[in-house]
């Protein structure tokens, strides 16, 4: 218990790791999570003809810092399209069996989907989405509740949640990655969650906006909010996004 | 056991978390490693002086793959201070307090070390190095042992490991992160090197150079190579980098 994160550093060594479900001869689970949830279906732009400032990568990385004060200008759908395109963009689908994305993820099981917060996003109703990276369109999921006061208080009140353009929340949909890895999955869906938020961070840059990210959240209250069982499918990190000021 | 992710998600939720060694009082570790176990330092050409191509940001995040064939031209001094730069360099420090770096960390904990495979660099010879952010040098550590057969063999003989120009090892001293945050702080070490390893991705390809991620290893070996308990300190990531062929 006192020791949990020393354990799982334990236990999840190849010694002693079970039978993956994969080769217990398991289907693999799908690709991506089911859109029967959601009141609508909203395409985004096409990130081919999304003209983005030229950013040289040294630049982005050297002057990347994290930004928890925004201006009120909104972000468009073409930035917010270019950003979800960066951050978990599918460049290539095998049918039913694997994606390729714009990020790596371990043995390419990609078994993060992106939830979004928007508050100040033109031609979008503020509420609660999820992008479907393949087909890259948006789910609207919930334009009734008041999300943005209720995921700033289960990001433990930080007030710069509400006060985004919008807030990325990624959440682990652990099958898919444990169907090949086992529990050592937990580890890997960790270190992806770690890619995607550093491409947010750098994406973020062209488009004059800052980035922050959140590690620290009650996790109960973030899956509730996005009505996840909290096992099979959980929030794993959350990044706000904003215009800069000045 | 069985279910150690899941247990290893449920306890280190805010509720289930014990009092951090911070708020009892305990006194910070150190920002970075001591460097009394190595033969000798070298200095790196500094970062401000290294000249690379511009690389657009979005061309970097679009064209990046994992690559695991390299050609046999071996990477210069200047190349390597740049990714080391790239993916842990210090942008600021506080001394004793804090490091401010070219990458994200929880609570800018920055609880990461760089190991360093050296098997094709321009005026290194083979063998294991670590890097010093601080500084921004690089300690010899051993270069008699076979390393990269030894280090080859602990990432289940995956052979690029040993083709490849250079392969960075990032260790967690997870004290560091645990100081602040106890047990969570192990899903914050995992994120975090998910960010590092996005900038070599992403900085290696200003430089024509590939790179293949690694989080399938042997613990226990990787962690006896670099003379690691693996509980206060051990391998939490690794990745190849070579020039690419062709």
């Amino acid at each position: 218990m006192q020791e949990i994160g020393k354990d799982f550093m334990k236990l999840t060594k190849f010694q002693y790791l079970g039978k993956a479900p994969q080769t217990n001869g398991y289907p693999q689970p799908p690709l991506q999570k089911e859109s029967d949830d959601g009141i609508k279906i909203i395409e985004l732009p096409d990130p081919d003809h999304i003209h983005v400032r030229d950013m040289p990568l040294r630049r982005a990385i050297e002057h990347r810092t994290s930004v928890r004060s925004y201006s009120d200008k909104p972000l468009t759908l073409n930035e917010l399209s270019y950003l979800l395109w960066c951050t978990q963009g599918v460049k290539e689908i095998i049918e039913d069996v694997v994606t390729f994305r714009t990020v790596p993820s371990a043995g390419a099981r990609h078994s993060l989907e992106t939830y979004l917060l928007i508050n100040n996003v033109e031609g979008l109703e503020p509420g609660l989405y999820r992008f479907l990276a393949i087909g890259h369109k948006l789910l609207q999921l919930d334009i009734e509740t008041n999300m943005a006061k209720e995921i700033t208080e289960a990001c433990l009140g930080q007030d710069f949640v509400k006060k985004s353009a919008v807030t990325f929340i990624w959440t682990a949909v652990a099958a898919r990655m444990k169907w090949r890895y086992g529990e050592r999955g937990y580890r890997y869906l960790h270190l992806d969650a770690g890619h995607v938020c550093q491409n947010l961070y750098l994406s973020a840059e062209a488009i004059d906006c800052g980035v922050c990210a959140i590690a620290a959240f009650l996790d109960d209250d973030m899956n509730e909010l996005l009505d996840l069982d909290g096992e099979h499918e959980f929030v794993i990190y959350v990044a706000t996004v904003g215009k800069n000021e000045g």
